[in-house]
């Protein structure tokens, strides 16, 4: 596929997303030169998304473009990172050119919203598969990681949870629901919007924070588990969309904000004496984040209503206990 | 796969690959953090392995963390980079321990030798398919480009191209060939050594190099095109392993060094009034590189025998003209 791959590439990708004036040599070579800034630490990540596993075949193909860069713009906004260039390796069974256009302004629209540019990639024949690697920076010694939270901290979470487990089912018609929620919630799923701005911001103030992928319960308690603490969620302040509860009801709506994937939103400790300065700086009606719990001295994770320890036994909360 | 994974990339790749005092956080957060050395340039490239198009589907897993990862370390080697850092997305049909753990050696014995650490990455379930994403770095604006030949540059190619091609049709059973030549040639496809150190040695050397992955004439073409120059390649001058003369005799040879893949070696071009310098520091017998041909004013690539060109039909040589 040598002839093929350098025309796919050339024609779609060579000016996809952003200019940038630290790309030194772009596609075209047998790898990018890239200038990070000085003072700098590299962060780099990578997310594969997989036909018939991460997103229904049919998607949309601008969807699928935007969202094997979201979740990898995800993953760096956890890091409190700023993105800059992205590597595309596209496995995909035929050249269909229609599919490409798609995929690829799909792709394009959100890096040239978070200014990355597509420095180089790699297009394959095979079954339907992206992974996308997304590079960014951070001033030396500023990154958020998973560790760093302490007993005591408030926990906090960025958006509404759920949405986008909804927006599958409603993708997959495994649900239904009034057209304006529908619409809403199929967004959520179809066009995640990765909190790189809030992450950036939280450098600042928050002890942890870890990108919210495979439902909030367990991400929460992989933060937990890495800082050393358990993790408590108060399942009557989860923050939840009127249209998940227009259209799942009360309880199934926490059920998904606590269980669901594909949030791609922030879960992020705050120390308590720096909350009033967090909700000062960042106010939370702006910023669209809500405190959900507490981290605690004794390991695991809990989610407490009115003070009582809730038990799950649905297999998205697998990481539960 | 949220908890299959975490376990899978704990098990096999956690310690995976060299340590090194620049990686500041590796994998097991949501991205790594990385210290690239002041006054560098960044490296990155990217390359996808996919089961039945870059490797048969019952390759030994060794060869195939082997390959995943050596053919980005050649993408390096061609830019004249030092590799640092890897993240390795691996999509698998199931989590085989058998298979991880021999592919994760395989991919590690390599990762060491050139003191690449594995950062980060993403185990995913679905159809086989590997990409990897590899950082490096050189000094600032020491970096080989593809762009950078002039007309009448000398042109050579390391090790012995065809070889790997041979022993791809040997590992399915298209070919036959002597016990001693077999196990070199299937070697050379199973295991290629990508020209890392001979690419730092060349900073200051070549005025241009490329990878040569898809077949020597096609990829010198590709260094001459981004040139702005031609290039003539001396079909006697074709250095061949004895390995593939005694499998496929003299003409056939010579064709798939010309045309056949994987090769893994590097093309390069030098200034005709720097060769006796090249040679002198770096002794073709000890680095193992001949000269091939010459980068011509007029465009296109050709190949003389005693003078006369060459025409090739083979679909091998579609860059060919």
């Amino acid at each position: 596929m040598a002839l093929s791959e350098f025309a796919l590439i050339e024609r779609y990708f060579s000016a996809c997303g952003a200019r940038r004036s630290d790309v030194i040599l772009g596609i075209g070579d047998d790898a990018a030169l890239l200038a990070p800034p000085p003072g700098s630490e590299l962060v780099a990540a990578t997310d594969t998304l997989v036909a018939g596993v991460h997103f229904p075949p049919d998607s949309p193909p601008a969807s699928i473009g935007h969202r094997a860069l979201a979740v990898n713009l995800s993953d760096l906004a956890a890091m409190g990172a700023r993105p800059a260039w992205a590597l595309l390796a596209l496995t995909t069974p035929q050249a269909d050119e229609a599919w490409l256009a798609e995929f690829a302004a799909g792709f394009a629209a959100l890096a040239r919203g978070h200014e990355v540019a597509l420095v180089g990639g790699d297009t394959t024949r095979g079954p339907l598969c992206i992974t996308v690697q997304l590079l960014g920076h951070v001033p030396a010694g500023s990154a958020l990681r998973r560790a760093g939270g302490r007993p005591g901290d408030a926990l906090f979470v960025s958006g509404t949870p759920g949405d986008a487990a909804a927006g599958l089912a409603l993708e997959q018609a495994h649900l239904s629901a009034p057209p304006a929620a529908a619409a809403y919630l199929r967004a959520r799923f179809l066009r995640p919007e990765p909190r790189v701005a809030l992450g950036e911001r939280l450098r600042s103030h928050a002890s942890a924070c870890i990108d919210v992928s495979d439902g909030l319960l367990g991400d929460a308690a992989k933060l937990a588990a890495a800082s050393g603490t358990g993790v408590e969620l108060d399942y009557q302040q989860l923050p939840l969309s009127a249209s998940l509860l227009a259209t799942v009801g009360d309880p199934r709506a926490r059920e998904l904000a606590l269980g669901g994937g594909d949030d791609y939103e922030l879960c992020f400790a705050v120390p308590a004496q720096a909350v009033a300065r967090l909700t000062s700086e960042l106010p939370p009606e702006h910023w669209r984040y809500a405190r959900i719990g507490t981290l605690t001295a004794s390991s695991g994770a809990r989610v407490l209503r009115e003070g009582t320890v809730m038990e799950f036994s649905h297999s998205g909360y697998q990481h539960f206990g």
